[in-house]
């Protein structure tokens, strides 16, 4: 097995499916530690030789174990099911309109709590920031950017939501995220470590904006 | 041993009793960690084969072994107690109220932070909360549901207590949870997968609206 | 070797000195990732059989050795010097005024945030607190019974601290603690575990205090 | 290799190469951990006995391993290259100007968020602190100094920051930190563990500051 922990943020050769399926159990178990993923929340999907892994639905992200995770094609085939009775994610329509619209390898469903309270604080549908280092981890965007990141509503049934993120990628935003309402968010990038320094940069960004409120600290950001 | 770590929440088949002390030794560790259990705080209860454990009184969460805990019948009666001289979990009247009167094979009482909080802000005697996506993570609640989970008022000693969750009990509410003001909670399901998600989302769920409040932002929360 | 983390905190019997070692390490590690003994800070002092075990000064605690604890006598008198050139706890005369006073045989001097802040809410010495539940965790302390905590000022220098520490002992309060203001505390107990309760107890207290006055909760706390 | 982990802040050798490739590796590790280093945010430089290693831009600081790291001269020039490809952290002038302006042998640039909020609160160019029990542990500071620290503007680019920087050391202020407004900071010490001191230090009291102004207590600061 090449050595994948180590890779730099450069490497664009895809993961082997066996390097991909062990990497998703250790995201899962680091994102679940950081509240991202509790209550079996969030999914995550990851790009390897023989198609895209992702997580199934119901399971303890903190104890899953490789063989649950889900082998589709880039059209939504599946590929290889888990030995014990699964069901895929129920955010795989949205992972699709992910991967047909935007250039990524790797996608990121979180329930983050700062990135849900950034959703609820904001009226509007649009998050902005500025003026901020981590602003500069998000692909694109350097200290005089503005980071704007499209808020779409939540919905009860997945489908809903899926037309209501289809809906905003189809209005071609830089950002690669996008936040649902009182639910959470979804990143992505070229290999599992840009999408990694996304999810990390966005919740140190929202951090800063929601402590700076608490504050009272004016801030570019809205 | 079967991999009881990896199972899925819809697993119905109970637990070895070996397997349950086990778990219940991982799962006080990971509560303690989450400040959960401290100060020898809350107390675990799981339906094995043989009989449901529950935890001791008295003893660090976070150095419990898998002698220290009790088996009892389903109707309160020891069957095996620990080789050290330990008392079993003063909750245990609540454990077989619970088990009584809801479907339910796992129990956690915990005294979580935000529990808590959320108990002392709601001067009523129930905690209601909606449009936020973890609800979705309690047994029976949708995206259109609100939740509402019962507050009683703590006493002096557990037996008061025992008789106040007695009444809400028999009031029949529907979520998996009863809050206990200025003390913590109780939360179960029908395996300690379904009771560690109803643990975890109610956390996020608290967690939420408590800092929708100190950030001034308007939810459907009471 | 005994199993010394198994222990329940009714256990009287005295740790063997290389119990005390071994447990002092673990334990400054796991303070230190509680955010209480960071930069060096904070002192513990635990009685073993051949003398009382007091860690050093200017050592990070999280990656303390077992050689790099003293050993000194009830008069404080030096018994064992680690290998290294260390220099014992400034603490060392406060150890010793509690271990006169008070009926103690472990000793925590933490740098605890929510302690300081606690300290530093409270314009008044005593800081008290009702009807919450981990007051239970304090030795003698019911649900119905007010816990008042002794705030001393802070000093320059260790000796003026230990003057106002003696003068607070002197005072007979029952709680097994003592605020410094802006700066920490110290909790103690009859064995290891006791203490640890009182100090995860306290920190659940003043966490609870704490976030009420943010939420603008009022509760039997001053 | 001698016992690096263990070694006190008095000491004064300098840690072989090997021992320093180690370190970086741990303390990088920790400090992402304490969310300082996410986001393949901030950088490290530690003096060793062939030259100064310093960290890799662009790479995950949980991930990193001992051969990402670069071996320069005092004079900037590389020594020795990963066998990666990396380019080395975007930092390294402002390592050289601290290097060769302030008594220092190891040096931390962090992206903490208590940083950052603090240089936000502070409209003017110098954050000021006192009587706050871990201003102790910055070299130099008692209880009654108070510390101040320059607050400098953050730029698009590290030249400029690199400018600010150099500028703010030429006023010669005391204490061995440096914050950059909307970024993060740098400390630095005569070995990597006082410089480990000064960063927990620095954030506890900033935590502590942040704290006490959202709770409306007044303290000696600024």
């Amino acid at each position: 097995m090449r050595e994948i922990e180590k890779s730099r943020s450069t490497e664009t050769t895809l993961l082997t499916t066996e390097e991909g399926r062990n990497l998703i159990v250790e995201l899962s178990a680091e994102f679940h530690r950081n509240g991202w993923m509790t209550g079996t929340g969030g999914a995550l999907a990851i790009k390897t030789e023989k198609g895209i892994l992702v997580t199934p639905s119901g399971v303890l992200k903190e104890r899953q174990n490789k063989d649950d995770i889900f082998l589709i094609s880039a059209e939504g085939e599946v590929l290889e099911t888990p030995v014990k009775k699964l069901k895929i994610s129920s955010c795989l329509p949205n992972f699709l309109h992910i991967y047909r619209i935007r250039n990524s390898d790797t996608i990121y469903h979180l329930h983050s709590v700062n990135a849900v309270l950034v959703s609820l604080m904001e009226p509007g549908n649009i998050f902005r920031c500025k003026h901020l280092q981590m602003v500069k981890g998000m692909r694109g965007f350097g200290w005089e950017d503005t980071l704007e990141i499209p808020i779409v509503e939540n919905r009860a049934n997945e489908d809903d939501i899926s037309e209501n993120i289809k809906e905003a990628l189809d209005r071609q935003f830089k950002a690669d995220c996008i936040l649902i309402r009182g639910h959470g968010l979804y990143t992505w990038g070229t290999s599992w470590i840009q999408a990694k320094v996304h999810a990390e940069s966005l919740d140190w960004i929202f951090k800063v904006v929601l402590e700076s409120k608490k504050l009272g600290i004016q801030i570019n950001c809205s």
